[in-house]
């Protein structure tokens, strides 16, 4: 099973504004996100993320299996195909893997991520790097995980100014 | 006269780890530095990139007019062309341009990018993304400066896995 963070962020590594802004992100192409998505089977996102795009009205990811997750409280799901997972990510891995789930895509956001790549779970980075600076907002990587070394499989400009990032996670030998 | 931010990062946006750590810079190759290099003209940087540099021992700018920045008490200055300053950033920028400087390299640091993004007083971005998430570090871009829209100009890969991304600052209509 393959986890796989596909994500956009401004130049200086936020996922929103203040105010969970998102008005910068680019909506005139698809960047890839299509065919990616076709790709999964299931998702995994933390529960200020899942917050979030329930405010963006329906629910876009009917039929695919979704997870999100809490480290404190569990989350009271109410959207298609949605659970709430409260424990350990491995376990989640596990879990996922056990129900023969083989791609999954990490949603967001940033705390998510850190405990991820504290664990070491994530498999692929591919980064929509939008051609503004935020200054401030809510960081994809916040601080507080240990080195992770990348390889980067592939590198797409577009007219619009967006770069597509492609990396391998290089995993510690155990 | 054009200010240009040119400086490597991580992907999660660190110029160094903890404790100064560069070990994780690329020193493989040129990266387009030296071209870079030779088209300016005048350098600025923070105290703390300053001492930095130091510790690395020549002095490896002589011959190009450096000029440290503090915001609070002026810096000692002891290596060759370095002068400092203390003071609004925008008379800086007058004092250069006075002088006859054209094309500037702002090396860093973060705190200093800041202040620069604050004025709106870049022209160009070029950033070197390596390929590693450091984790923890000093960040190029610490929270804290207005939006900036960017118009990405260049995108170059390498082999070795990093991305130098080039960009231009759109200036705010007055």
């Amino acid at each position: 099973m393959k986890i796989t963070l596909f994500i956009a962020t401004s130049l200086d590594g936020y996922i929103a504004g203040p105010d969970d802004d998102l008005s910068w992100l680019f909506t005139d192409a698809d960047y890839g996100f299509t065919d990616f998505y076709d790709s999964v089977d299931a998702l995994v996102m933390g529960r200020g993320t899942y917050e979030v795009i329930k405010t963006f009205g329906k629910w876009p990811y009917s039929g695919k299996h979704a997870v999100v997750v809490s480290s404190k409280t569990e989350v009271e799901t109410s959207t298609p195909d949605t659970v709430a997972f409260k424990g350990e990510l491995k376990d989640l891995s596990e879990n996922l893997k056990a129900q023969g789930y083989e791609n999954v895509w990490l949603v967001g956001g940033g705390e998510l991520v850190r405990s991820y790549l504290s664990e070491g779970l994530i498999d692929n980075i591919n980064v929509s790097l939008h051609p503004v600076l935020l200054g401030t907002g809510i960081p994809l990587f916040p601080d507080g995980f240990p080195r992770t070394m990348l390889e980067l499989e592939a590198a797409e400009s577009y007219d619009a100014g967006l770069v597509q990032l492609q990396y391998r996670v290089k995993k510690k030998k155990a």
